[in-house]
């Protein structure tokens, strides 16, 4: 059984800040499923890491360090953990950008919610997106937990973070965008009908508590909702977009 | 300032356990968001509400208990709470049906994440469902979380849940259901191109953990990925399949 030194555990425990993770330049992923998709992509990224005593290293190729089970428990945030973390370099998040690499972009205002964060970064990879956009104010993309539900996506896309959602949509039109629309809950053209929808565009979506306020020369498009309930869940939201396009590159 | 009694308080404790719910036939809802949008459609449901000292009462129509900090805190799951907490009945679960009001169901097996069954349900309800099926073994769509993840829905529509995917298989077909698909990340028809996927069908989702082993007699049904990254999250994917089933119908 190997110990992790106090300025060790220290750093790792430090992780779980924001500010700790810009300071150390690290993030610090838990978790099997997690932990194997770095593996895969982002072998080069890996700090160290670290497991649970019991727990079975064949899963994983990266060589670990065994700790007690109390040692652990020093730096797991996890109340069922399954017993490993990988401490990762966390990429520099970039807050402007030089190109466009795709053909219509998402960008996310003031997102909070550290599931909903997670799930779409995950979705955005998942249909092919290189960049994603979002503004000051969100939470932290190289947090424990949005990396968690992301399952490691942000190691493998290019997070971009911007002032607000004013000197996005300029600096946007300025790289060659040609639209601009504002996701809305009730009104504006249907996701599913719009023909231009994703027409050298950006998409963006609101908070989860506040929304987007009106904002001048953009378009609003909606989600057509037959059951009349409240509004579906931000992640939801963005995931029915998001596969619109999937499905308008399929039909082409 | 009111107080609960001692019955009282271990009556809303017990209903943090699947068993206590059950032999209560109640269940716990905390936070406004869930709390407004029962009182909107579920107010006969409503046992009793409680408030913590300072929540602004004029958010809700209901009559609250207000409790000190400390009283609330005994009953209160959240670190966070928002002050405020329904007590409500909890409808008997039905483990079999008499008709199919939907041209296409939706069955979930196994599933265990709170976050995922609850984003569902409030998705199936926004899309118009009124029937949602589930196999045991799944985690209670009446638990707290649920309940917050669903904002409530499922006091909305009618949940069934069914022994297992071969005996809920039979009983779809004894009830005029002429195909069933089973979802897979990786193959069968693309879910934006099988012309007959919401035709009198039902539509089968695997658990996070295991996924759906085959079944005789269906077809695989996959959800286009070009991005080539690990499957979506599966309140993701049937947040993709539901939402394909909005746009036909928008635009027949």
């Amino acid at each position: 059984m190997q110990k992790l030194s106090r300025r060790q555990v220290s750093i790792v425990q430090a992780l779980y800040s924001r500010h700790g993770r810009k300071k150390l330049n690290l993030s610090i992923c838990e978790g099997l499923k997690v932990c194997k998709e770095l593996e895969k992509r982002n072998k080069e990224l890996i700090s160290f890491a670290v497991c649970q005593e019991g727990f079975d290293e064949d899963l994983l190729e990266t060589e670990l360090i065994t700790l007690s089970k109390s040692e652990f428990s020093k730096i797991s945030s996890s109340v069922n953990s399954q017993g490993v973390i990988f401490i990762i370099e966390r990429p520099e998040i970039a807050t402007e950008f030089e190109s466009l690499n795709d053909s219509f972009s998402i960008l996310l205002d003031k997102i909070s919610d550290p599931g909903n964060f997670g799930t779409i970064i995950r979705t955005a990879k998942s249909i092919g997106l290189s960049q994603l956009f979002y503004t000051k104010g969100s939470v932290d993309p190289f947090s424990d937990k949005v990396i968690r539900s992301a399952i490691g996506a942000q190691f493998s896309l290019q997070l971009i973070e911007l002032r607000d959602v004013q000197t996005a949509i300029e600096m946007f039109m300025n790289n060659g965008r040609k639209a601009v629309y504002r996701t809305d809950p009730h009104k504006g053209v249907s996701c599913f009908t719009s023909q231009e929808l994703f027409e050298n565009s950006v998409v963006i979506f609101g908070s989860e508590s506040s929304g987007l306020n009106e904002i001048e020369g953009t378009m609003d498009v909606t989600i057509p909702m037959p059951g009349k309930f409240e509004s579906v869940n931000l992640a939801q939201a963005a995931t029915v977009i998001m596969f619109e396009y999937v499905r308008r590159l399929e039909i082409k």
